[in-house]
């Protein structure tokens, strides 16, 4: 039986709740932990943040196809694999689901529940790589439904848990998570002025990515999703 | 054939044996060579756990289920995937072992056998988050259930991977694990006072978890483990 | 549909072209944070070009072979299973690809796009090393086409983690990274001065690592790729 | 078409060198790098080797099994699996490898070739610790072989990341890794005089993890390997 737009909606936005409850919460671990190493500080936020990844994509996956990110659903939108009403609803469900991630993860370590990020990422080094990272990760997931379709939870974990690492601004790769991260002061954190360029170089990366692995292979070798 | 009931006990016992003796000798020795570096120490904990699950439930999943983990066995009980009497059958061979696991650890390191944990616990962000960390858990086993049933395995230990740091109390997850950890006053030990408390948010974790997962997918689309 | 050789090319340039981004953009942040640590900056040089290896392959497998390393074309050239020509372009788009990468990291970091690297790496024990790695990555592969294709991946991915730190040169192991490298004076580059050596030992390891997969399997018990 | 004899121990030889060769490289690695901290050389021991056993049991397990461990093939002699006879050989090619790859390690860091340790391991916490080691390791082939077959690889090489941390020995788990270690006055070396009580206590849970895999699954559940 095929999952009604209401279980679609609740794996959006549970997932992208549980995705920024990993990244802000394992961010603040981190660094309360990490001695003030930046690496390692990093190190333990980019691994849980992967393997959360894979795991959400595995369990939510076959409900609503696990996009968690506005501009992985552009791209599906783009394809017309999903219409623009159940689009707008994913998208809402996303951004909606992680507020609520940042929220409970404040919660759990005893800080104020409302923040708002005082960390400026902005400028053109930070805007290239959130467009290569978002470029990357949508070309990885449409390149992947054309063939190894199974193993695209492990590879989008493993992007995201490389990308962290190879892109000046730790690989956003993602408006409803650049949002929500705006509203912890913590490691993770991204001051509200640089949400704008940091979604329009996601978007613009997404989009490319997109048409990059429609070039790479034959028309209709792919599958929807 | 089906696995006796003695072999799926002495599963349980021995899966939860190793898990233990995991949890808490990886503790041992991180905390010994980590040099007071508190990230480096949970980190060289985190990833030995959560390979020795995967292992665990690969190995050992065929014979039992691989539950390891009275909250999870709940939820098989409430599901009615297992009666009353052999779930009570499987909490009692998992905390066993746990505490079999512990002794174990103990020796191998050359400590006293029995010890009794000194690391306080407690207060309202701890129990959130081992409330999160164990619907989180049983979301996740639930979930795949439907789907990425082969999985499951590196689901579960990739969660556990990224739960150690997202929640506030290194995400314990599972009562067997608790009562354990609190005979062992080394890195990973929880002092007795705050077994229940943790206990309790673990039950309702599992229990919010599993309906979670029952809301997210069509009724039937699941296979009994 | 078979894809055409220019989307082979597209995939060969833009594989090796992310591979290099994320080796060289990795070991720049990893050498920033890590505060003067070696082996934490390494780690994180390492995690994630391993993880990067794994994704390229899976996305981009099925489009060329994901060779993205001339050695390992070299090695299906021996096998006729690539043409001379397309061996050529291969080649080129590889290394093209893998310039490119490089200066996309340094754009990313604000760093001047052209450098020139003044790490020496030369001497026999980097040789020797050099050709152990690009040995053991050949017969890694050339191996895992006659048993564990699906896998290969994840044998990729994994043995090159592992070579970053068993090798004493760090596992280079690819002529086209060998060179790219030597434009980045950041962590992972490599001076001028040292190519030539390195791409010596990478192609005689791969021609002995073919022969040593060939001589461990029965004649035909594989498949061309 | 089945290997031959010469085929299968030229695989243990090969894949038992190249473990070893990890082991110890990966060692001296880590150690040179670590600036003096434990808990991260002994970190970046443990992945490369738990990742190179992933690679060369996918790579080589279709010749040979896999083994590159007496106590392994000790095992599969006790199922009869495999000859007297064949046995013997595997154990030599093993043992011949193993010192092989040690020498391989020295020559690439230019050390000298032959050396041996001063690290004593020895003591009834470290013979403990073998022992467990060696049962656990025994018990996850053995489990998986009824029925997580194709994830062997993966079990093996997460089991002994695992076990580096949670036994006081660092988990040899492996006659040949023993007496090839002790050939190397590195971090990853043994003293002569702890070789035969490590050896012991591997032979011993080796058999006892034979017996426990037994016990739990029904007869003639199993498949040879």
């Amino acid at each position: 039986m095929t999952p009604t737009l209401a279980q679609r909606l609740g794996a959006e936005a549970l997932g992208t709740a549980f995705l920024l409850a990993a990244i802000v919460g394992s961010g603040i671990m981190a660094a309360k932990l990490a001695g003030g190493n930046g690496a390692l500080a990093l190190l333990c936020n980019t691994l849980p943040t992967g393997a959360i990844l894979v795991v959400l994509i595995l369990a939510l996956g076959p409900v609503s196809g696990a996009h968690f990110n506005p501009a992985v659903t552009l791209a599906f939108l783009i394809r017309r694999d999903l219409g623009g009403r159940d689009a707008a609803f994913y998208v809402a469900s996303q951004t909606l689901g992680g507020i609520v991630g940042v929220l409970v993860a404040h919660a759990m370590f005893d800080l104020p529940l409302w923040q708002v990020s005082q960390t400026a990422r902005t400028g053109a080094g930070q805007w290239l790589a959130e467009g290569i990272a978002t470029f990357g990760l949508v070309l990885t997931i449409f390149c992947c439904l054309r063939g190894a379709r199974d193993a695209i939870p492990y590879a989008v974990g493993l992007y995201i848990t490389s990308a962290y690492w190879f892109t000046a601004s730790t690989s956003f790769a993602n408006p409803a998570v650049t949002i929500a991260r705006s509203l912890s002061d913590t490691f993770a954190g991204i001051a509200p002025a640089g949400i704008l360029g940091f979604m329009a170089a996601q978007f613009v990366g997404a989009a490319l990515g997109l048409l990059a692995a429609n070039a790479l292979f034959p028309a209709k070798s792919e599958l929807s999703a």
